[in-house]
């Protein structure tokens, strides 16, 4: 059966379930989890309107696109082309740091799936179901590209870049109602312009903003081209020099197909609960739970010692003196200081303390080692686990296995609210009035015969 | 000098390059050179026109962008902001093949750098000695990060793609007269967005016009977000996650400064004459030699070898049985068989008589083997060498040392005119009346106090 195998190789798999699948056949839950992200998405898109970044991209698009369009920008309440309206909510959905993010594949689908789905189906006049079975299918397409480039893409690569810019364009090809043919040309032109590199950080640049903002955007162009005979390559995912050849030394094939329609990869994707780059989060979890039960204050902790995996120590290890709120948050000695200090390291923890005398004293006694069962875990598992050395020399140990956010230790639809009423506030992108009213209509979104405006 | 050196890295030495370089400081014979490769860009921008792939580029363009603007959009006479202008611009820039090269870098400046930097003099109402200069950045600029990536990243990645962004940022920089920070910031945003892989080759997909296409639009956004205060990696190109490092196993950051200033890689473009991928021409060349040498027609000869570097194996090896025009543009058989058979492989010979059975049976005669010689010579020296067998058993050896529009062999600028006529006649996108008119303005475009529409 060589030529059945070769006729359907994983991108050509991936991309027919990305044409094919239905509303009916998405488990109950997993439509309800989608609802979830979708709120949870609203709120972080809302969260970056101060951001100067996200400004910056703003006035990018006001000045070479469209003033006005079906598509809502929802920081600046104006609106454009679903190109403009994807790249300015894409920009501004991954600058607080509060989407959600998929263990396994270290990604962050909500950033580049919702935008450019959202600017399509209000566009396209789209049904709140073919708004969610889209999302769906971004996320199942998205994570799995991630799963398949691997660690060793992460390590120079920011996925949420890459992978994202083919789970925009299977969102949006799914709302264009791509055939399977159209949808794998699709994935070939959106793998093709997948870019985004971690050489930013070492200087607190702006780029990441720009990663999910090009992602969203360019996935989107690749489905519109498709959609009028654009083709692209058959096996953009995993060819001789294709995605996985290029940029990953360890992809895995198996991994884009892994039981398609059976297995959600929505449903694994967890909630982001401190303000803070994800890999910081079980580490704090652990510390806080050593914390409060030990009744620590800051000053009577000597030193703290995160046990970590390999990822942590490649993204945040650069980062030893951050000048930015945004540096902060992928400083782990930052982040175990405000939650040494508040018990809480959130939006308006970071903004108001990231560079207090008292938080860069204690991030100097922060530091992090490579754990071997950690590492051997992650990133099917993030486990948290710190060493804290007292003043006094008491040794304590702090264990999470799943932090909270993650599907096990996930947050309630009170919570979700509550996060984005946080979000909003912090940012003043809406009043709480404005926010229930939304909240409303995306609890309901399964019903709404034309996804409208969620602001304006 | 440790921070000296620290604070001079090569990245920043470019930028500042970039940032700096006045038109009274590049010599004569290199701005003369910069008005051929502009003339000659502008033929290959307009031999574009009937693509489909540039249509349906152009055609995304419409559907996102705003329908007028000062920026023109050669195939369509229109315009819209120089964002789409560039992108279209630049997707039918290389649809024909007939684009310039530089050989030691694999890279098509005029491409991304031509469509990026009009679009955007247009709009500003630069002087055309602004527009030469910013062009000629963009050349010295885009050859140097080729050669810095090396011939490790062309085997996969399509550097025209990725160099190019940051070509077109740097061309776009440096209208914007941007500081030399910001040019820092804009090489940075611009490699960060750096795409393109050659895997759509063995499809004969679409993916060379959205190459070119992105490389222009993604370098110019670069460089407007860098002129906002939008922050990049200061080291995207040598940095320990930055493009080097994710998209290269032989990088160079030597070749990034090599004698800038001195050196004008400008110069050393060169111009194509045979209306297929570059990687033939040296073989097309030899075999023409030979045919003309010894009067020979196809039917005479029972098979030709090609000795060739690795990179036209690399390329031109996976197309065996060519199904398009474009697809036969990368088919060293198809190529030799033109050449046998009409002594050139133009536009025309490619349109009318690919597919011919003729053509298709000398194809099969056709092998190409790597050649030690002429792989340690690439990419600094493309030199052609064929055997050819004939039916009678005589065997001849063709060699150039330098190909037809090489820097050494290269086209005057009556030659230059006659290949854009030929283009232009080809695609009907002007007149020769107009194309006159074009090359008037264009061959005294350094005395042109503001840049103005090239055909509208």
């Amino acid at each position: 059966m060589e030529e059945t195998t070769m006729d359907n190789h994983p991108s050509k798999t991936l991309a027919t379930f990305a044409a094919t699948l239905q509303f009916d056949s998405i488990p109950d839950a997993v439509v309800r989890r989608a609802e979830d992200l979708l709120l949870d998405w609203f709120g972080s898109a809302l969260a970056g309107k101060s951001g100067r970044p996200v400004q910056t991209i703003a006035s990018f698009a006001r000045q070479m696109g469209p003033a006005d369009g079906q598509s809502e920008i929802l920081i600046s309440r104006g609106s454009s082309t679903p190109l403009f309206a994807a790249m300015v909510n894409a920009a501004s959905s991954h600058f607080a740091e509060q989407d959600d993010v998929h263990n396994g594949s270290v990604f962050h689908p909500a950033a580049v799936v919702f935008p450019a789905a959202l600017a399509v189906a209000q566009s396209l006049g789209s049904s709140g179901r073919e708004l969610l079975e889209a999302s769906v299918v971004g996320y199942e397409v998205g994570i799995r590209v991630g799963e398949f480039l691997g660690r060793s893409h992460y390590r120079i690569f920011h996925t949420t870049g890459t992978a994202g810019t083919v789970a925009a364009a299977a969102a949006v090809g799914r709302l264009l109602k791509l055939t399977p043919a159209q949808m794998l040309h699709a994935f070939g032109s959106a793998g093709t312009q997948a870019a985004g590199l971690w050489e930013f950080l070492r200087d607190a640049a702006d780029s990441k903003q720009l990663h999910t903002a090009k992602a969203a955007a360019d996935g989107l162009m690749a489905a519109y081209l498709a959609q009028e005979g654009y083709t692209g390559a058959q096996r953009i995912l995993e060819g001789a020099q294709g995605m996985g050849a290029g940029m990953s030394t360890d992809a895995d094939p198996a991994r884009l197909t892994d039981r398609l329609g059976e297995r959600w990869a929505l449903a694994e994707t967890s909630f982001k609960f401190h303000a803070s780059c994800r890999h910081t989060h079980p580490a704090a979890d652990a510390l806080l739970q050593v914390v409060t039960e030990h009744q620590l204050r800051p000053e009577q902790i000597a030193r703290v010692t995160a046990h970590v995996h390999q990822g942590a120590i490649d993204v945040l290890g650069p980062v030893t003196d951050p000048q930015t709120v945004h540096q902060a948050k992928f400083s782990m000695g930052t982040v175990l200081g405000l939650i040494a200090q508040f018990q809480n390291a959130g939006m308006k923890e970071f903004d108001e303390a990231f560079n207090d005398v008292g938080i860069r004293a204690f991030r100097d006694k922060v530091g992090m080692e490579l754990d071997q069962e950690i590492d051997t875990a992650y990133p099917a598992r993030w486990i948290g686990r710190v060493t804290v050395e007292t003043v006094d020399g008491q040794r304590y140990e702090g264990r999470v296995d799943e932090p909270k956010g993650d599907p096990g230790n996930t947050l309630s639809r009170e919570e979700l609210e509550q996060k984005a009423l946080r979000l909003a506030d912090f940012s003043k992108a809406a009043t709480a009035e404005e926010m229930r009213s939304a909240f409303e209509r995306l609890w309901n979104i399964a019903e709404v015969a034309q996804v409208g405006a969620l602001l304006r």
